[in-house]
């Protein structure tokens, strides 16, 4: 199972969420909802998706505090499933159900959104040995789940945070004077827990990468026909990883031109929610 | 133009946004990017956009402390820009540039997204008087900036919080006994500041509603057609907001149907990173 | 039961409450008392009061994290006790107990005194069918329970915050260009949750505002006698909220006077810590 | 002047001011008051009162963020003014001035209500040599503003938190096996920068605790009378601290009774808001 | 048992603790790890050791939150153990183990390495009636656990915060106008809470302290013979202190010549923190 | 220059700093200083060192407030100073001065402590092309200054936090099923931006992780003679690193066995607080 590790930093994100959409409290449950119901709500899916975010829900309960409902999940984390099948069953308070409800939705929605995107993607490169990965163009906040996102529809992921990855780019490359001062200087001084990864823009970029040692090669908006001659460039010298305006039409040919790493930022900036509903289950 | 205030809530979201992306610190430009160098970068529209989220990067910017970059901004929040046009330019300390340039982008490609989303919708339904609402189906950790963004696109925002509005759906009604009882209740012990909205599935259930004098009815998954007859039905005595699947395709059927409200989820829920990039300017 | 929901932001005070409280731990029960003694204290009433805070100092307990004592209410929120009664028992460690036993009273003493001090007011205007509502008055950190007091006194609450309502004064209308250009823009364009309350200074005012289409007037500072006019004068046409100094003693002629909403700063800040003690039970 | 040093904690409770009452934002300026416009509000006493949160209220606008209003203050902290006395003048933002004035009036209320009622209380025992002391009977969340209201107010703080100082009451004694162990131990185990208080009932209570070598001794629920016994007794060997009732009416006879201490927790406790206004000032 | 009581203040640093270690998770063991494994560990000391740190570690997997991993301690808090002894067994889900297992060594080797110093500093002034005392050169964010470390070793506390000691310096001497000046305001005008400590630097200054009232002089960097001629001077009427540069090898020197507490920073600014492993319990 | 950038982890740790050395306020200043005084003390070390903290002890008088003191520095992070030197000159208001020193010297003396340590390991090995290393033996809250102080004092940092360098150990290896499984697992399925690190016990482990193809290979304990083994065995297809009780008369022995790195935990668990003191300045 992907493992998802919790961080007081998702529960900033988690208190956060509560903070905003709680407020002083739910007047209309509160006027209306008699305190000691209780009832459970079937979290179903109302498309074709990939189930993502039990473990952040789960968490987001846990912050809610004693006497939080819970949710009894149905599928496994990753499931594809269908319209109309029951995800996980929540159940308990009824004015603390009618709460959490709708921020509970907005993660699995999210998140099940990066997921069955990313699978998507997975899936358009099945069999070509090609990985798909993701950027730093997650949404603010939501880093650590956007990611695990991504990892549960099969992506794999870039560098955390920008201590964990060394990711040389233009402006690097100018300050240091040339790729091979760069990539000398980040082996000899940077931790040693990481790849060297240079971003090039065309052939010529790409051959001064793989002399200087570069480990990793992100190759800027190259034309799968021009990957596929970095690819023959480079020999096996480093690994490369293709980017910039990849989409699920265009990645299998970056895919086939055998390149090892493909960027989609789109994963986690573009991702669409997709549809999850709350249906009420009958006391 | 739209008010922005901010508040420690959005405070919490910038720190969680510096935290997650700086961890120990930026490692690539640590080593190669010499101490006291400075730069600027121009954030370019690569599409047609309606610019928002300025405010939030002022702000991210003064989170990150004494010394950090600054933007000047070249157009309103709230315009129009056409790729290629400068919407700001961002200038200081060239590593702290390239820390923040990420964050700021991802803030503004959203908040840009949220705002040229709404605008279109609000283009759609023009010379209607309908005006169209947003929902709670924001981005957990995000409510108030992806409110924000959505009054800077032309829309109106319905309640904050669950503190912000009464709304009264199937549960209440089943609890209280009946969309009489519900109402009768809510007027007399809610809160005097907010309107009382009933959520309806047909015909009848608007009748009743009106009837029982609710402020706002919500009609949930009404056609257009179905609309318009609700609409002679209430005759004037409550607003009406028509809620459920509406699209940009079909919004302007809702509206020409007479109603006044139009809720569209998609505003948060699905809107779409819009493509901004930051250039780095010469020397 | 009057609903009770807790939120990050209730945490924040209650984690500030133990921090400023216990400081780096208490010198004097760590001196004397043994690790593993237990105690138990009975929490009662001094005066006569209506109770409330059980749900504030539960969620007190639990911040205190594993192992923190807990409480056995003897009587339900709200209710009316005498001088002698038991409210509830507190029992578990005793170091913990003493830590703990100052702040849980503390909070009991305040939100009972505003608890009672509402309910005075309530049965002051009982039968005339007037509704006793609160202020922004409220003490910074406190919004969310001195707001939940009022209500378990038997009085109604204003806007949550400065986004739950809409409540346009002097400075705004001045701004605005007059009653009507402001009630006019607020109802297009502000929040369809929210009614549009005016504050009026007279008669004139008064008017105005009802021409204007306000649904609430807020009436500052009228005599019971100005207010029967006001009252003649609207018709039902909206409703109306006396303001302004308003009694114990004076209170009634405002109600009778024929207001709906009666506003009292008074509630919550001057509300007078009530008497509640901890008196050991023995062993 | 009064120190106040300003701590994380106290900005916990800004920030948690400002989140409680800004929720999204403040809707009616958002739609009434033009972006640019400034403004200025006098603050101006409605009653006679000892000024204090001046440091708080500049804090609190620190903490708003950049472009904040500003406040300068015509009087001195801790000065006694009149009704229709300017206290300060608030400059700024005509919608940050709307945010910001009702959290400043009630810190200063409050604030000002706490120094000025422990200023009648030390005028009470002019001359007489008592201190009037404070307790740990504050308000959640306000430790460090309402002590430093008290030391304006002219009273003198007991133990900050329960690491400030060793306070033995009964629980401790019966835990210890009597005031001898009990005192014998504190001094040779706490910290030596705390003095030794002992909490007793009557005047064997407190002839033990002299023999027992206490510091400080509280007199629980003496009369004045007793309390002159009490002096006399003790022969200036302890401090001796009179509590339990005490108010504006009685605390001269216990501070003519000769004790040197008289714990007050209706300082804080029990404080009334006092009134403060905020005046519009022309353009 | 020396009491621990926890503080949102330590709950902070150990959020910062997991937050920091975190990240996004634990890649390595994601990978390789399976989801549901279990694991035990044995903490064993590595050296003779004096054990401190148990309740801090246990918060901390509270703070990990529900499914954290547990410790069995099998010494008590403050017990002396051998090299090869072992501490307690940690057991739970196995990637969490691998996660928490650095941080709570981490604990228990700075807090155990305080306490075995201290201890050490104890045993070397034992039999003289001296106590060994801590400074506020705690570590940042430490100060509480550190001086618990301290009294698990055996140690007593100097004031845990700026309020919770009066300790006068050269800086306060000078403002005041001289010792006698200094401590009479101190005593008339500070917390009765607080002794009044005084530092002075030679015999001279000792014998003002001593007849301005001062209840402990700090005797500031003074050799044991001039402690010895402090002592006779003093004759009872202060409490002294010696400080300043005192090791393991001349406290004794000190303890001998008469004075009550000894002052050593070193206890926590320069303790090492003792060897403590974690080794795997075969299934 | 080193970089150093701010984090709010960082902030985190500085307001508890704040908190837990204020309390409600320097009592003794409060008493004794006069409210307007400015004064100045020159930072100056006790003995040689190597200066760091200069831009955590900025931020930290940042966090202070509006109207904290500053610090001009009078030599660069990194340099290297003699006994009486004068690092810096904290100048402003006395009473923040004297709340800020004590905090300010408790940084710089550790993290000084630490790159004073590293420092000296570094030129242990001058000359050998080994590289020294620190290891998440950081202290718990500091990871992020005490990694900063390691560079500072010319060592290199190991993975920031769990999620920055896969290091794969005994318990992975047996998960996995040995070391050819667990490197190809995480080459395939791990972020690319890490280089994938096995620990070792022996020369036929070391064989086998590099047939396995990994980028670094940690030799857990390995003597002097078995790292010279292992250099000959690997013959640079995997950079090694050993580790395991190496101290400053050892270090040389392993540098120039021909290893590329040294982790030594000592440099952030064991450092010792060096001595800087802070000098009043005659005003």
């Amino acid at each position: 199972m992907i493992a998802f590790t919790p961080t007081p930093l998702l529960d900033a994100l988690l208190d956060l969420t509560l903070a905003e959409d709680i407020g002083t409290g739910d007047v209309t449950s509160a006027l209306l909802i008699p305190a000691e119901a209780d009832a459970a709500f079937a979290l179903r899916a109302r498309e074709p998706l990939v189930v993502c975010g039990a473990p952040v829900v789960d968490r987001l309960f846990w912050r809610f505090g004693p006497g939080a409902p819970s949710v009894d999940w149905h599928v496994a984390e990753g499931a594809r499933v269908e319209p109309g099948d029951t995800i996980g069953v929540m159940r308990g308070n009824q004015r603390s159900l009618l709460v959490l409800e709708r921020p509970a939705l907005n993660f699995l929605q999210r998140l099940s959104g990066i997921a069955t995107l990313t699978r998507r993607y997975v899936e358009a490169v099945e069999g070509t040995g090609a990985r798909v990965v993701d950027t730093r163009k997650t949404l603010p906040g939501w880093r650590v789940v956007d990611k695990y996102a991504v990892r549960v529809g099969g992506g794999t992921n870039h560098r955390a945070a920008l201590d964990g990855g060394i990711l040389i780019k233009d402006n690097h490359l100018q300050a240091a004077g040339g790729v091979e001062a760069a990539v000398r200087r980040a082996r000899a001084e940077g931790p040693h827990s990481l790849r060297v990864e240079v971003e090039v823009e065309d052939l010529p970029g790409l051959r001064a990468a793989v002399e200087a040692g570069a480990d990793v090669i992100l190759l800027d908006n190259f034309s799968p026909k021009q990957v596929q001659a970095a690819v023959q460039l480079a020999k096996g010298r480093a690994l490369l990883e293709a980017s910039g305006g990849i989409t699920l039409e265009t990645i299998r040919h970056f895919a086939e031109a055998g390149v090892e790493l493909i960027a989609v930022g789109a994963l986690t900036h573009s991702a669409r929610a997709v549809d999850i509903g709350a249906d009420v289950l009958a006391g």
